[in-house]
């Protein structure tokens, strides 16, 4: 291996440090309040809970209302945007189509399938939590959600729509109008593109998910099973924390990494190469992040491998070397599954969207 | 012209009853509470409000209620199945595609797109309400939306699946088996394809959408401004009613129609005699729901009339030989417009699905 495997992008994350704040003043609460509420948890840490969270940060229990920083304006409008068919050329593809709330925030399919039943190279990953990530795409094109949001809108492979076509879909409703004045009340043309992004990534960092293992990181030791906690422990002793840590277990680094299936065929995604062109860059991917990660399959940056103990092991053993029995995937597997979190209600409650106008451009299936 | 233009299916309905007989147990119910409520509106209904009775019933104040007549358990599984992409044969289709709740359940498209980026001939109807109607489909190939329900998940051009991949798909996952279970109490074998149809259905009649022009209908007379009132006067006087009549103002008989592009082109769907082989049925097509048509463009079976008005015209025209003036067509549009009714918000929450399983069939998106 001539590539160093791993590039840190930042070394002290400004929201790792804000939700390590918050985790602090929750346990300060917490234990004030001891004396009155009898049903309080114990904030007393474990070994294995105090080893965790060296690496690995909690979400806030109030996740939801921390990712509300931004207006409710802001945030209603980027949820409709969110599910607005209409910013695609063909007026059938949403954010929502390939990041189906349904299903955890991805499509379940290797690659996604776009405007002209196109499909693209790469695995689309969960809007769950991305907002946590220190870069956005694999490649780390965007620097965050807001940014990332106006990308796949133009890519011809995926929604295929100009920037003048989505400003001129959402200029003809009136009440979109409204409701971008109301969003981005200090600006005199709060209609352009740059907002869509904008509206859209206030919309996505709500999309935290609170799991069983931010509560057992909370101090819940009961959250985990025994054996999901000698996952926890396995976890750990094999270094997987090396890359996915933080707040997202991942989203902060860019690894060397080639699939199976890559080496197997000798066609393989170039990763960041593709953004940087630095020779140093190629094969590099972001670490994905490990929240939902039992339900954002198929596996991968090419979505080739369907099983979580599949994937466990051919990342253990490329990234660390190391071979588990089956018992051992087993445990981790388990142990993953209680990264699984709650989707906000809000963000499961479908917008209705305004009527097109007279002088709304038609949808256009041409490719 | 030589074919007779109207076909009624039914001479009497049950639903149309049942639903007359529900408001007037509404009437009896506002009568016997008037003297403690102060509020409760007069029951004395206006001329205008009696002559449209005759023709048009409103659905019940409690709709959704009324709708859910079937279990908890089969109208949330058929939700899910609603909401369920993997149903179809690339694992990205689901009923929503089609018939987006954030749009009306309509895809505002002129013909909808399926597998492979195929279009279909037809505009795709809204899912709301149409359980009103007495016959599904443009050509009322299907009896219910029961049987309707089954049928785009098989059709080549929509979601391309097969009756045995659908049930392998919802097999491979133990909470779709254990919900056909509670959803099907009493079947031996409740996870068959049928019972997808069944279950979508179910979830289907609870989509009414009560409308202020329900309201009036009910007593309100102040739900409709007396210019929206005088729109539906000029809807009676032309005689738009004889077709758009019951509960779904339309959906129960059949009439002859060719849109304008159709005659242009010289290229017609032929509707009914699909289904029939009738010589009689041709060009003949189920007349439409007016509930909720200000937000279910385009218009027309081949969605080629993206405008209310000009849609309004064309059809008094045809069907009426009216010609309206501007502000007469302006007047019904507005009448129109109290047609748009409320979703049910149940209706609006996504569902999250299972996730797959190892031996649930993976997508595919050859032709």
């Amino acid at each position: 291996m001539t590539h160093p495997k791993f590039k840190s992008i930042k070394s002290i994350r400004g929201m790792f440090l804000l939700i390590f704040l918050a985790f602090a003043g929750i346990l300060v609460f917490t234990h004030c309040n001891t004396a009155e509420k009898s049903e309080v948890k114990t904030v007393a840490l474990t070994e294995l809970q105090e080893k965790t969270l060296r690496f690995i940060s909690p979400l806030p229990e109030n996740a939801f209302t921390e990712g509300m920083n931004q207006s409710e304006e802001i945030i209603e409008l980027g949820k409709m945007l969110f599910f607005e068919p209409r910013i695609s050329k063909s007026g059938l593809i949403s954010c929502n189509t390939c990041h189906n709330m349904a299903t955890f925030g991805v499509d379940q399919l290797p690659v996604s399938v776009g405007h002209g039943w196109q499909k693209g190279p790469l695995n689309a990953p969960t809007v769950l939590n991305a907002a946590l990530h220190d870069t956005q795409f694999w490649n780390g094109r965007a620097k965050d959600v807001e940014e990332q949001a106006g990308m796949p809108i133009l890519d011809k492979l995926e929604m295929a729509a100009t920037e003048e076509h989505v400003v001129e879909v959402l200029s003809s409703m009136p009440e979109y109008v409204e409701r971008f004045k109301a969003a981005f009340p200090g600006e005199e043309n709060p209609l352009v593109y740059r907002n869509v992004g904008n509206a859209i990534g206030a919309f996505e960092r709500i999309l935290l998910t609170v799991s069983p293992f931010d509560h057992y990181l909370r101090g819940d030791d009961g959250a985990l099973t025994e054996r999901q906690k000698d996952g926890l422990q396995m976890f750990l002793d094999a270094g997987c924390q090396a890359c996915h840590r933080g707040a997202a277990m991942g989203g902060d680094m860019f690894a060397f990494f080639q699939t199976p299936k890559e080496r197997e065929t000798g066609v393989a995604n170039k990763g960041r190469f593709d953004f940087t062109q630095r020779e140093s860059d190629k094969y590099f991917f972001k670490v994905p992040s490990l929240l939902n990660i039992a339900k954002t399959y198929p596996y991968l940056h090419d979505g080739s491998v369907w099983s979580l103990k599949e994937t466990i092991n051919i990342v253990a053993k490329d990234m660390l070397n190391k071979e588990f029995t089956e018992e051992e995937t087993a445990l981790i597997a388990d142990f993953l599954e209680t990264l699984t979190g709650e989707i906000p209600e809000y963000a499961l409650k479908i917008p209705i969207l305004p009527p097109s106008e007279a002088n709304t451009p038609r949808p256009r299936f041409d490719i």
